[in-house]
């Protein structure tokens, strides 16, 4: 076969930011800042020269090309700025959850050697207390915000704005080889240590290129887009790229996305009308518009992932014209994998509606059976879902435990990424995961291991047998609900639980309740029978 | 520097399909067959069932892997599946434009060297006459259309449906590296040779992803399209790639796209609200409009190129609900690279709406001065448009000479494509071409050299000096204008002009008019200067 003989240009974050800067210059980013009432506004000229300022600083600071550089950091334009200085200078940035419990913290930090750490200055005693685990690697501190000089540590830091203060607004971007690491995000997914996903440059525009499809995202100039979700969560599901190569407004939260009248304030005051969160946010801004008796709002699309939303919810929003749209991802498919555009809420069935969604261009589907057999596509036959696509993770940083299988069915052997989840597809593409075989539960956004809990109170000594499910809830989408067969002769009150597991656990992992029961069902294989327990139980909070 | 983590997944046109057969198999595709008036209609489905057994058939014909397959064809679903037929079974597709003279469809089909033609069978004609000076290296004769036992022919032929009919609708499709080829087109736009632009599988998907932006052509599923501009012209500027990417329904006008009543009763029956063409085109439809006093269609948009629109024929348009977008685009960029998405004419100014339009993501534009300075980007400097990106051609097929230069300004060595064309760019990214450095003329769609009629002119016994611009024409957007200094003591008339000039050029090169005059306006340098020819003789048609 013969090659093309078209150019070879890089898929780099840098090739966006030239695009913008080339199209959208005086577009606007505004930012609601740390005190929750004044604002920072300005456009991606301004905010692309600062870029270029802490570019300069790295280099200044002879940072590593290659390094590691963690954020941790809220929803505002530093952050932002952050997304493209590090990788288009040749660095990773490596988002960082400050809400993570402080050994998952420690964990992460340490597998991911950063070499320089960019902290919010409310979450600076993070880094006083990991310090000692973490100096052996960790060069520098820099701390966002205004330069605060009352601002006291017993850690050497610099301030970010004065580093850019004494840098040049230009800088001779390198061409970046799009195969080169841009971003590390670690995902708390799974019971064991949390795993690293290294995005690339080309993983991350062809991700950016593809949401802007009409039916996917599909922003344009015209568009002001508030995240909600966290940058910390997968860059906010990959917003800073993705509004950016569109050209969109975007307004952004900082710290207050779950300060629901703040929330609706801005989406009023900045004209936002697409926004991205978990469901949980959604159920807030709805309570608070009925509460309020507001009829109108700018928002037309309320992208909701992290778990589905309830048919009653999309419902609700739709009566104060928010489309909201269900959308499936992970970290390791750089966020959003699967969308589920809602055109017309009255002509679509409600089971249509309630599915993840269909596969965006580049990622592909599959089911397998029990026997390892490849499952019709019929909208009835649940199989694992593997997945595979230019923005699906291929292994894990610093971990050689992947979720692969490999496709030896065609000549062509293909790695195909194990999701773990139970689904089914339909003939139009449309996936639905029916069970989890992994028994992850998602509340409030925050992914919690029924493993983990299960095994916690296996400890107990008054615990026989312990299964873990997520129930149904009106405020965090989904609890953990605990289930316990006790040991004979014994009792136990789910106060006494929640003491014993309150050193052991994140707080949000500690179940919302526990039932006592005598037995528990069990599967063919002899396993506890989650499915069953979920038929049971899954509405318990609700009928509280 | 490290590199990510994610799959490689190949950019490749297989991928397109895989996509749309996972998600819109049921979509619909629709064409006016040859006779003019019956149709032809079947799903995504179907046609690419065809596509697998037309693929089987150049397997079972043993065509070389690499080979270049001659496509002579109108826009219909045969030459659609010979789209996805050809380069997913790792062969190259070659779009031959069938309107050009003998001798240019020569060079070009020496110069691919096809091993295969496919031809329709009103086009048989072309092969035949022809076919001692290609019959060395052509195994295989094609005739798509029905299976006609009348048809007669001195070569040897196959029917395209008679393959089909025999073969498996399964195929193992290969999963191609990204950068193999899988198109080549021919671009007559210059004074020597044909040259071709072999695309990339990369390309091609790079380049029907970002016409899926929203701002850009930004097609879902509930778009109907139908591209008038032939598949001929750089595969009607990636239509088959574009619109099966986002899930459109397609209607083909086979050879009818300038028969305009045709044209709109297909535009309302089948519900099309996006098409593409030349100005001339649009202005025929305008016509019709105009005099069958129409006041609906279900057009909304209407994606211009080929050379500038109007502004009467886009405000005429717009009193229709049909918005005329000016697009810019080469052989040489994949088709289009620049687009001018207009979203209220009202509130834009009339300069704006006339200029070719924003690049599109991955093409870069830079200007030229005449001392090879860059330019600044402010909407008044003119210089000479440089580009550069990933649909952008490096060099030509079977043609060493490029119209490469190369950037040794930065650090990066990087190479840039010269237009030829004296354009401006403002802040915002409009690019305007302002000049012409290369004297060619958009003729109802089809280039035409300025050069190659001065140069025939210039072999006249009565003629002294010749120069040829384009001038404005109410019908074909441009044609040719002959000016001539003739020598002394003699007149010519011209009628007998066109006699001159009919064996030596193609018809629609042969200009419209002839004006004589007493002596060429000089540039500095010593140059016709053709900028004060057109400056006085621009809208000589447009005063008859």
């Amino acid at each position: 076969m013969i090659n093309g003989m078209m150019m070879h240009c890089n898929l780099n974050i840098t090739s966006i930011m030239q695009h913008a800067l080339a199209l959208y210059s005086e577009q606007k980013i505004m930012t609601l800042k740390s005190d929750g009432i004044t604002t920072h506004e300005y456009t991606y000229e301004d905010a692309f020269a600062r870029v270029a300022q802490f570019a300069n600083s790295l280099d200044r600071l002879h940072v590593s090309k290659g390094a590691t550089i963690g954020t941790i950091a809220w929803n505002n334009y530093q952050h932002f700025e952050l997304h493209y200085a590090i990788p288009c200078s040749e660095r990773i940035y490596h988002t960082i959850n400050p809400k993570l419990p402080h050994e998952q913290l420690l964990q992460i930090i340490i597998s991911a050697q950063n070499e320089v750490i960019i902290v919010e200055q409310d979450c600076l005693h993070i880094i006083e207390d990991l310090y000692e685990h973490i100096q052996p690697f960790l060069k520098y501190l820099i701390v966002l915000g205004d330069v605060d000089t009352t601002l006291e540590s017993p850690l050497e830091f610099m301030f970010y704005e004065e580093l850019l203060a004494i840098e040049s607004t230009d800088y001779d971007w390198p061409d970046i080889p799009e195969q080169t690491a841009s971003g590390l995000c670690y995902t708390s997914g799974t019971t064991g240590a949390p795993k690293g996903v290294l995005y690339s440059h080309r993983s991350t525009v062809l991700h950016a290129l593809t949401l802007s499809m009409a039916n996917v995202v599909g922003l344009d100039e015209n568009s002001c887009i508030m995240p909600l979700v966290p940058l910390y969560h997968i860059s906010a599901w990959g917003m800073p790229f993705n509004a950016v190569l569109c050209g969109s407004k975007i307004v952004w939260p900082h710290s207050f996305a779950g300060k629901i009248e703040k929330v609706y304030n801005l989406i009023q005051t900045q004209a936002v009308d697409v926004s991205m969160a978990v469901p949980t946010i959604w159920t807030a801004l709805k309570n608070h518009l009925q509460e309020n008796n507001i009829t109108e709002t700018t928002l037309k699309r309320a992208i909701s992932g992290g778990s589905a939303a309830s048919y009653s919810l999309i419902e609700s929003l739709s009566r104060y014209g928010i489309a909201l749209e269900n959308a499936w991802g992970m970290t390791e498919t750089s966020s959003m994998g699967a969308c589920n555009r809602i055109d017309n809420l009255k002509s679509l069935p409600k089971t249509q509606i309630l599915k993840c969604g269909r596969p965006i261009f580049g990622m592909q589907m599959r089911l397998k059976g029990k026997n390892n057999e490849l499952l019709p596509h019929n909208g009835i036959s649940e199989g694992l879902l593997e997945i595979r696509g230019h923005n699906v993770a291929k292994s894990y940083h610093n971990n050689n435990s992947g979720n692969q299988t490999t496709d030896n069915t065609t000549n062509n052997t293909k790695v195909w990424f194990d999701t773990g989840d139970i689904a089914t597809i339909d003939v139009r593409g449309y996936m639905n995961i029916t069970d989890r075989a992994k028994d992850m539960i998602k509340t409030g956004g925050e992914w919690v291991s029924s493993v983990e809990i299960e095994n916690a109170m296996l400890g107990h000594e008054k615990v026989a047998e312990a299964a873990v499910i997520a129930a149904n809830h009106p405020k965090w989408g989904e609890r953990p609900l605990l289930i316990l067969v006790t040991k004979p002769t014994t009792h136990i009150e789910h106060v006494e639980i929640e003491t014993y597991l309150a050193h052991k656990l994140h707080k949000w992992s500690i179940p919302s309740a526990t039932i006592l029961i005598n037995e528990m069902p069990y599967t063919g294989t002899g396993k506890i029978s989650k499915k069953t327990l979920r038929e049971k139980y899954y509405d318990y909070f609700m009928e509280d």
